[in-house]
């Protein structure tokens, strides 16, 4: 939770003079996203959100990422719009960094989420999925089965610091899951980080849905597993059958 | 650089039951400020800013900070105005620190002040000084030259870590200083942290003041002279004649 890339005034001035949003009134650092920089934008057009991408971000992604939001966007889906500057570019430079500058929503996260809004969450991912289904870019999901043991590699000689056994334990994970994975689930653009940071609320109707930089080609399947994993259990780790069921009718009725 | 208490958003939507500030729009964490947690914060009533107060700023002194604000506003000088809850009360209690609500001020910060903006901040101050002659409620400046032996002694051990010479040499200028420092120079309330980052602009315009969380009562001289440092030298620390002559003018004007 930082700001990793101070915007100076007068390059943000100079960078706001190619958009048509009118003069700069306010822009503060927002201490959230683990991934980039995110100033809340107020100027003469309302309100926006500045996006400066870190080095974890691929700039290759990113049209992958701006053009999603947009194909939603068109289709229903709340999700931030990327603004165009007057060259009709969502994609600037900003304080050295690659830069965009989308529509602020209203809304906020739910802490503790209640099963009216597990079954709101279901409704929304299926609307994501169908809007997603004619979306002709592809991105292969880098946090899928193959990424894993890659990922677990790094940090496997600390496992047994974190509990015994554990580093065993992965690996035969692992080695289960890399035989097992099933690679013919019905497929396409998902998410793929639908934690409750991530989502916004109004009451108990979704507002939006926020930060697509993880957005990608795969298994709807894994879509609804975070959303299960992320929203349906309580805070001692027990499963919720009525709030899984909730995500889950909500999502099979569109 | 940071938001150090997190606020849940039933804690926030209770918390703002109390005032007349419509439904929760949003809430956001400012990456900005050192000393206290800030959040943008959009309701039904418009844009605001809610600030928890951490523990190096004392309960104590919050009705004087709060209740200058108050006057200051009402005399003209554009600064956050606390917004008072049903019960009349601008200080509330949000995730166990003091919290209030003030209005949103629209500007930015200036990273490379020009003579316009010193002579525009030399007018401000003095309008600042002048509003706050009849505030009744005084405030010991903690940081003015009593202070400066205590905190020296926290960290003067590891003087000759930054700079040979550079413990004897802060010893013999507070010496100097304790000997020679002025009691009789004109005083009333100063902001006492008027750096850079404190003073809005809209063009060169100043359109408010913020974070009056070292404000005192003291010589005027020392609002002065941090204007002078922090405004009127280049970034290789040498004076600009044009740019305090600037300063001292437009403030020696009202």
């Amino acid at each position: 939770m930082a700001v990793y890339t101070q915007v100076d005034d007068e390059e943000l001035i100079a960078f706001l003079a190619t958009y048509d949003l009118g003069p700069l009134l306010s822009c503060k650092g927002i201490a959230e996203g683990v991934e980039n920089s995110n100033y809340y934008l107020h100027t003469g057009a309302g309100s926006f959100i500045l996006t400066l991408y870190e080095k974890r971000v691929a700039e290759a992604d990113l049209p992958f990422f701006l053009n999603l939001m947009e194909h939603l966007s068109a289709r229903g889906v709340t999700c931030p719009l990327p603004v165009k500057n007057r060259a009709g570019l969502a994609l600037g430079r900003l304080a050295g960094r690659p830069a965009v500058i989308v529509t602020f929503l209203d809304g906020y996260s739910i802490h503790h989420p209640e099963t009216a809004h597990c079954a709101a969450l279901g409704a929304t991912l299926a609307q994501l999925h169908l809007a997603g289904a004619d979306f002709a870019q592809r991105r292969r999901n880098a946090l899928s089965v193959e990424g894993w043991r890659p990922l677990f590699s790094t940090c496997a000689s600390r496992a047994e610091e974190v509990a015994t056994g554990l580093r065993a334990l992965v690996d035969a994970e692992l080695d289960h899951l890399e035989r097992n994975w099933p690679r013919d689930l019905p497929s396409g653009v998902i998410h793929a980080d639908l934690f409750p940071d991530n989502v916004f609320f109004l009451g108990e109707r979704i507002s939006g849905l926020i930060d697509f930089y993880f957005a990608c080609t795969d298994a709807y399947a894994y879509d609804l597993a975070i959303c299960l994993n992320a929203w349906c259990f309580d805070a001692e780790l027990r499963y919720q059958p009525d709030k899984g069921a909730a995500l889950l009718d909500a999502y099979r009725r569109l």
